[in-house]
């Protein structure tokens, strides 16, 4: 491990000041409780002389080790690098590192992550993979840990969150299928087990008791996980049943690419036959065979309010509990069209 | 912070063992140092007392983390996701946690992230950043700090790497065309101060030089990053040079996105007009329209063994130094064809 030979006292003797105004300093969260004036001239001596602040040792006086467990469910998602470029950015500009980990959709692994990410003295967590009841996220109440949830929340809302505007998404995009002519819609949901697909699946059951549509259950089926495979399988479920339908509302891309996947099998071309939302508006789908009608989320503001909201927390552990709701906006490519004639 | 109340001293008091036993078994680094039977009695005893090993804890005893840093050049590459599951599947199942970081293709921030993680005691880092000039690697050697380089290395190869057999790829890619009967190639490169940039512009070079096709200097661009727009600029200055080509090989996957993007400006189509080959074969582009024909490196092996490496240069620092070259292959898909008959 690489050694720093010059420390905090030799700063403060050279700058003719107090070791904890340099600590100060030296440390971007606390940097402007000391005038700028000061400032600038201690990180001058500081980088002359070679100092560099070490966190850990910091923390180990502090009690603090600004480092922050990021826990994503599936980093092969493109929907998430993005919202973590917010985060990295936000945190870094504060002084902090993020500890990032895939839990790979597998809540046993999140539990491990956790576990090992908490003996690493986090200062925080963002979680992206919370469940509608989540145990880590009692255990951070319980253990005093900040915590933010990001794009998903639990039933509870308990914590700080940051979430996207799901009942608008699925209003956006069945307000568009409706509107080219589409009455027999089928939808491909996500996990019920977490907030945006259990949200986006009642938000599109209330438009259609709304009678905006032909409510149809054998045509809703809600998959076991928020990936191209349970979107494949999904679909030929759907198509098994031999109903009529000339659209499918996707709750994420990765769903609707599976979809993209099980009408290509049946021969089925989209939008000529079978017209296809997604959700999320992830990197890539305007590239797509067709290229794919989403509802864009505000990837990196996402990132960028979680970061926010859980230093807050950190530096301000008496601050009120807040939830940030984005507003997604409709995206219409090529994969959504005027039904056929004949259907 | 999480308190663990149970400590290894009360493991060893209730397993009649010595905590140095009990800590060689909670590490699952070093447990195949004590007897099978003695570490499952161990295990069973902790768990049941609620022990907990904290690395941070033990790395104050032993001066090690468990941490690795992570540094890869744009997260938002698909070909990185599927590397960065391999390195921390390997690197889990072995007790270390990796910290990981997105450079954003920018050598300060390279450099940033690199101070904040050594401030973090980490015990190791994998560098998928490497220019063929690293200084990173220098300090790395110079402070004794074990590093592998993943994908890109340089030019001393004097650390362990991991790397694609880039000349066998490229001459993959050349094969495929100049099997269709293209003779008029243009080649879409990296930057020329990373070893992939250069190593598949030299790859290409050799193969036109030795005549298996017409080499002609006006066909070739070198763009400044591996990104969609620094591909869509240089092919747009092969296209404003006015010469013959029907073919483009792109020296990786998102190069060959925005060589697509400035062919369709042109209203040139690929592959009627043009055919265009990748390299990396990132996920999803076998969903792009065109479907790309790219060079397959093994993503998951690219981690796997770069974690292999940096584990066994930790645990016996005077390992002799490996290089491991892992053979790419030819993925054909709808982006290539035979050139038209009046070209």
């Amino acid at each position: 491990m690489a050694k720093s030979k010059v420390n905090i006292k030799d700063v403060a003797v050279q700058a003719e000041v107090h070791p904890s105004t340099v600590s100060r300093v030296m440390n971007p969260a606390t940097r402007s409780m000391v005038s700028t004036s000061v400032a600038d001239r201690i990180l001058r001596i500081a980088d002359e002389m070679g100092y560099a602040r070490s966190p850990l040792a910091s923390g180990l006086r502090t009690g603090k080790s600004y480092t922050i467990g990021v826990i994503i469910p599936d980093l092969s998602n493109p929907v998430f690098p993005p919202v973590v470029r917010g985060i990295e950015r936000t945190l870094g500009a504060q002084g902090y590192i993020a500890i990032l980990a895939d839990s790979d959709n597998n809540q046993k692994s999140e539990r491990a992550i956790f576990e090992s990410m908490k003996s690493r003295q986090i200062d925080g967590l963002i979680l992206a993979t919370a469940h509608i009841e989540e145990p880590i996220v009692q255990d951070c109440i319980a253990e005093e840990l900040p915590v933010v949830l990001v794009n998903r929340t639990t039933d509870k809302h308990n914590v700080n969150e940051v979430i996207n505007n799901d009942d608008l998404g699925i209003g956006l995009a069945v307000s568009h299928i409706v509107g080219l002519g589409h009455r027999r819609i089928a939808f491909l949901g996500g996990p019920q087990n977490t907030s945006t697909g259990r949200n986006r699946y009642l938000a599109f059951l209330n438009l259609g008791n709304r009678g905006d549509f032909d409510l149809d259950p054998d045509l809703c089926v809600n998959c076991e996980s928020f990936t191209e495979s349970a979107g494949h399988a999904g679909m030929q479920q759907i198509l098994a049943r031999n109903k009529l339908f000339t659209a499918v509302v996707a709750a994420n891309d990765l769903l609707a690419l599976g979809c993209y996947d099980a009408l290509a099998d049946c021969g089925l071309s989209c939008p000529d036959d079978v017209s296809v939302t997604g959700f999320n508006d992830m990197p890539f789908v305007d590239r797509l065979s067709p290229p794919l009608t989403s509802i864009h989320i505000q990837h990196d503001e996402l990132g960028v309010q979680a970061s926010r909201l859980l230093l807050e927390k950190i530096l301000n552990p008496g601050a009120p509990r807040e939830t940030i709701c984005l507003d997604p906006e409709l995206v219409v490519r090529e994969s959504t069209a005027a039904p056929a004639r004949n259907s």
